[in-house]
């Protein structure tokens, strides 16, 4: 893993020095932060990352045979009220500890440490018990898929079907939890393509057998050869340029965003500062991005108000909709299995960011301890989509015409999460105007199976998907992510308001109408009256501060505007779906809990349901006028069609947090209109 | 309105002066269509509304008084199989028949007219006896608003309300339809708003007084004035940069769109081509932009295959929800009573589109039959909003990284119509992997009315709004907007299937499941098998080609990605749900039948319902493997808030059109990897 970074870190570095090279005039090097001080939320840097592993390791005694791994090293989140009360007045006296959380296996023991960084010791150590296990590490994954291409029957089964161990790529697959007692041990199964002609294995799985790896033990402990069938053919499976033969196109005539001025945001270390925003931003292994403390510029109140503490994905769920021997199992995790940020992708200069981006890397800890760094983890950049902020042509005075009208312009923050063969491409959507969006772009490459069909029409049975080619069934799957939004609407203390949108009978005999439509607001008293099916009602729902009001009187509030709206089909009492309850509602709220991070617990890897989301909800604790947690849960259900092979154009989903009441008016208002831009004195060279 | 138009273009045209210097690069003149000869879909020229004034006019022996106005002017659409065998092989030989449709208002009776322009005759004229009227002409409108401030009950009540009559600025609205038998009378009522200290009347409503006035006669037939309020106060409603105070901003850096290259599309006459995509643009007074006979390349087929035969706007509903006397009859149809191309606005380069923006104008009839211009109605432009067409990092082949990505670009065509006090913008967006985006985003200003309350504290009654700010209402209200999608998936023939996603219960004794999904195809027979509201049931919705198969055997498709669900909430029995029966579901399909076009009937200014959408598919006509026409009813339930105070944020709303089993395999796959961009041989000068 570390290798294959850093041999990428060459391939990017020398398309980033090219890039760097052209637009030098775009690039920002961030300054340093308060007083070279950590800012609380900060992720751990480098010799942070170096430090735990030092002191988890020396604890351990590393003279004594100790098998230490390393599942999750992350910031230990101070709490919100030190955070707030040091940024309220930093100084380099009254430091926050910086502190570690560190999930390890020792001897086969699941540990949840706590080191204080800051004074060099481990605060805590206790040993987890089940049920579930924490992250794979990458490179536990790494060795794990090299074990077959050395193991006999393995060999074997390969020599039966007339293919090429050499050729041979395997990969792990988490093995979910389907009743009974837990498994007592940590194992994947893993599952092989051939690589042979082709760089894109997902599409040449080798059927018929089943393998089980224990983790901790590093070896096979299951192996079975069922059956034969033929592995897809490799042509035009291959998505590499260099692969493709002529005629190629679409031709599309590039462009670049030329910005005289250069780009109107600063980073101070990982705090970002563009037009009216005002957010930092963190690396986490498990979640990837996270923007906490964003806030925004009010004119009026000469001051930054509050908005979101803390908004990050919390769990990605994809069940896999073939209920056979061979592919029940895939219910995936994919941040509390397989990891978001561990799992990032270096950007591509000009391709996955346009020439504006400005780059961030990010870094986590391998399976021993020791730091691995993504190269351009992140990007941000100004978007200039060619949208209108806002507009209006007055027609209606006699012999006058008015226009005004205001180009939009907004922040983009992206990561791309690449578990396997999906990518997910995760922007955060600043704009002026005070909305903030949150997309998941979805590309890459399908999970697939091998048939013997070669035409629908001989399809004569349930084949879980769609024929997208000889021999390829394109799997039916969902894909739910779930957002954990830690908004604090102009403080800490905020609520969830229902406005309700409720048919109301005209009986008066003065009105024509027979109907309209009112809003009937409810505020959730306690959790259970915050769960939300979107599609079922309309309604407007809104976190407001109940402790402050605009000027007329309504409530401070930030508005979601959900995505479409998906829900889980799979049967509530079935295996995944108590695991992946968390998807049941598409909005819950819950209070503030520092241990309620993880919509699907802390330990995903073939837990029971036993920590999720869900489950912490049946206290049903109160949510009015306290610091709440909204979690917003985004679905696609995906049959596959032939577009998406050999790898799909990006599918989009996505939700808004609106300013509603939040401002006394439109806050963009006074905005300069756009002057004609100033060209560099030169014409371009065609 | 001429006059306004024509001033305005000054105004504008001195704008785009500006900008063609700047951007001179990226202009295009549009070049000469088929050997000069009309595309049959193209709009009807200057030349041609020209003669259709001469001929109409004749023909009613202006020497008499007969009184003649124009309501609607627009292309006699050709039938279909004509224009496609025409364009099959166009020749100047077997050219087909420019006719024009006419609506006109003749001695008080409503004239549906077919002329034929090569023939310069008229081959029909038929008298429309109700119920409703056509479109309402702006000059009419402008005529109308004139009325009160001469009138002396008017007079006498701005006399009473201390206002000064000559800042009196007044509006037209339609008065729908109430129930009982139809008005005999064309008539609106007229409200007036106080335009003192502000060019923002919309929020200065003088209420109490009722205006009706006779549009034939042009005369006020009813006035009453029944209570006094005050108008809300000017301050703060303006929202020309102009008169804003400082601070300004938020100020956000410049940038604009550096083409080396210059655009990738060409114009030719109105068909434009870019990339993969050729689709023709014309300009309709009624409904705005129509998007005819986009087809797209396919690679492997070496030819252009069809995918919208004709897709615009159909109608837009707009229903207030305030039931009192003085508003209960604001429910508008803004493309049959007012006419979205009627009021396209003049786009303003840089602000309304960006800098490679090139700008097509439109043409259309006056209430006298003139010719009236609308400069830079359209504008069209490549997007280059950032975003990635699809990507993929491989880290699963061990000592390897594989990482390929596109950056997306899309082209879009927009209008702007401004109905009054709101803004659409109208976005048909094009995506090279086939992928066709509908948006219209919401701005300008919200209709309110006066208040005695200063603060929600006081209010205790309903206001069937929110408090904006002082004296002032925002009123709620609906935006359905339908369009019509008369897909020709690979030819007229198509079907609409319906991909239902199930449930299926495992009862095998293999499974450790208890569940999953699969996809169950049903394919609508008839009209009432196509009704659909979005969100009620998991489906995926295809219009496919039944007889055109991909090689495994999937019937050619495009699929339906509906915008957020909504659904109307007046009572279905209430008259302006009955006029627009149209928006109760999201989803419709009918044969294609060349008078269904408007979904809310030709004649919608006081109809009674008779001639909508949902009336047309009582007949449950057959749909299967036939020309079939797609309905989409996008919605937005509008509950104000003070953001959108003075003039709004702008609100998106939108739905996919995606190539499903369309293509073989991805279509983007062999584009090409960006290269740096080329830029000018000098840096820029900050």
């Amino acid at each position: 893993m570390k290798k294959q970074q850093s041999s990428f870190i060459a391939m990017a570095s020398t398309l980033k020095m090219v890039f760097m090279l052209l637009f030098s005039i775009f690039t920002i090097s961030p300054v340093s932060c308060y007083k070279g001080v950590h800012h609380p939320l900060d992720p751990l840097s480098p010799k942070e990352l170096t430090l735990v592993q030092t002191i988890v390791k020396k604890s351990y005694n590393p003279s004594s045979n100790n098998s230490i791994s390393f599942h999750y090293v992350g910031l230990d989140e101070p709490e919100k009220p030190t955070v707030l009360s040091w940024l309220s007045k930093p100084s380099t006296e009254t430091l926050i500890p910086r502190r570690a959380l560190v999930f390890t296996r020792v001897n086969e023991q699941t540990h949840e440490i706590i080191v204080d960084l800051s004074k060099r010791i481990i605060v805590s150590d206790e040993v987890y018990k089940g049920p579930g296990y924490p992250l794979l590490t990458a490179d536990e994954q790494v060795a794990a898929i090299q074990l077959p291409l050395t193991y006999g029957p393995f060999i074997e089964s390969a020599k039966k079907r007339e293919l090429n161990v050499s050729y041979a790529v395997c990969s792990t697959f988490t093995v979910g939890w389907y009743g009974g007692a837990e498994r007592t041990k940590r194992v994947v199964k893993v599952q092989c393509y051939y690589n042979k002609d082709t760089v894109n294995l997902y599409l040449r799985p080798i059927e018929g057998i089943q393998i089980v790896v224990d983790l901790d033990k590093m070896e096979i402990v299951e192996y079975s050869d069922t059956f034969k069938i033929p592995v897809p053919k490799a042509d035009g499976t291959d998505y590499r340029f260099s692969e493709q033969k002529p005629p190629f196109g679409p031709r599309i005539n590039g462009a670049a965003i030329m910005q005289t001025k250069g780009p109107g945001f600063e980073i101070d270390g990982h705090t970002i500062r563009w037009v009216n925003w005002e957010f930092h931003l963190a690396f986490d292994v498990r979640v990837g991005p996270i923007i906490s403390l964003a806030s925004i510029y009010d004119p009026e109140k000469h001051t930054y108000r509050s908005v979101l503490y803390r908004g990050h994905i919390s769990e990605l769920f994809v069940p896999y909709m073939d209920p056979t021997e061979e592919y029940y199992y895939k219910t995936f995790f994919d941040c509390g299995e397989f990891g978001f940020g561990q799992n990032a992708a270096s950007l591509v200069p000009l391709a996955d960011c346009p020439n504006n981006a400005v780059f961030m890397d990010g870094y986590y800890a391998a399976h021993d301890g020791s730091t691995v760094k993504v190269p351009n983890a992140f990007c941000i950049f100004e978007r200039h989509a060619g949208d209108i902020m806002w507009r209006h042509t007055e027609l209606g005075i006699p012999n006058r015409v008015i226009t005004e009208a205001r180009p939009e312009v907004s922040l983009v923050v992206r990561m791309v999460a690449t578990i396997g063969n999906y990518d997910h491409i995760i922007d955060w959507e600043f704009k002026p105007s005070g909305s903030i969006k949150a997309q998941v772009g979805l590309s890459g490459v399908l999970e697939v199976k091998s048939t013997t069909f070669t035409n629908v029409d001989q399809i004569n049975e349930e084949v879980y998907g769609t024929l997208l080619g000889d021999n390829t069934i394109g799997l039916n799957h969902d894909h739910f992510l779930t957002y954990r939004l830690d908004l604090d609407i102009d403080g800490v203390a905020n609520s969830f308001v229902k406005q309700n949108l409720v048919t109301k009978h005209v009986n008066d005999e003065v009105s024509p109408r027979k109907s309209y439509w009112a809003v009937v607001s409810e505020t959730a008293k306690t959790e259970s009256e915050a769960k939300i099916r979107s599609g079922m009602a309309p309604s407007d729902l809104i976190i407001v501060n109940p402790n402050k009001k605009t000027k007329p009187g309504n409530h401070h509030g930030y508005r979601l505007i959900p995505g479409t709206a998906t829900h889980p089909l799979l049967l509530e009492d079935d295996y995944p779906q108590i695991r992946g309850a968390f998807t049941k509602y598409n909005v819950w709220v819950t209070p503030y809990n520092k241990s309620e991070v993880w919509a699907g617990g802390k330990y995903v890897d073939q837990s029971q349901g036993q920590d999720t989301l869900a489950v912490w909800t049946l206290r049903d604790r109160k949510i009015e006028n306290e610091d709440i947690v909204l979690w917003h849960v985004l679905g696609y259900h995906h049959s596959p069609c032939q577009e998406d092979f050999p790898v799909m154009p990006t599918l989009n989903a996505g939700f808004e947090l609106r300013p509603t009441n939040f401002f006394e008016r439109n806050p963009v208002l006074k905005v300069l209109p756009p002057k004609p831009v100033r060209w560099p004195n030169c014409t371009a060279k065609p």
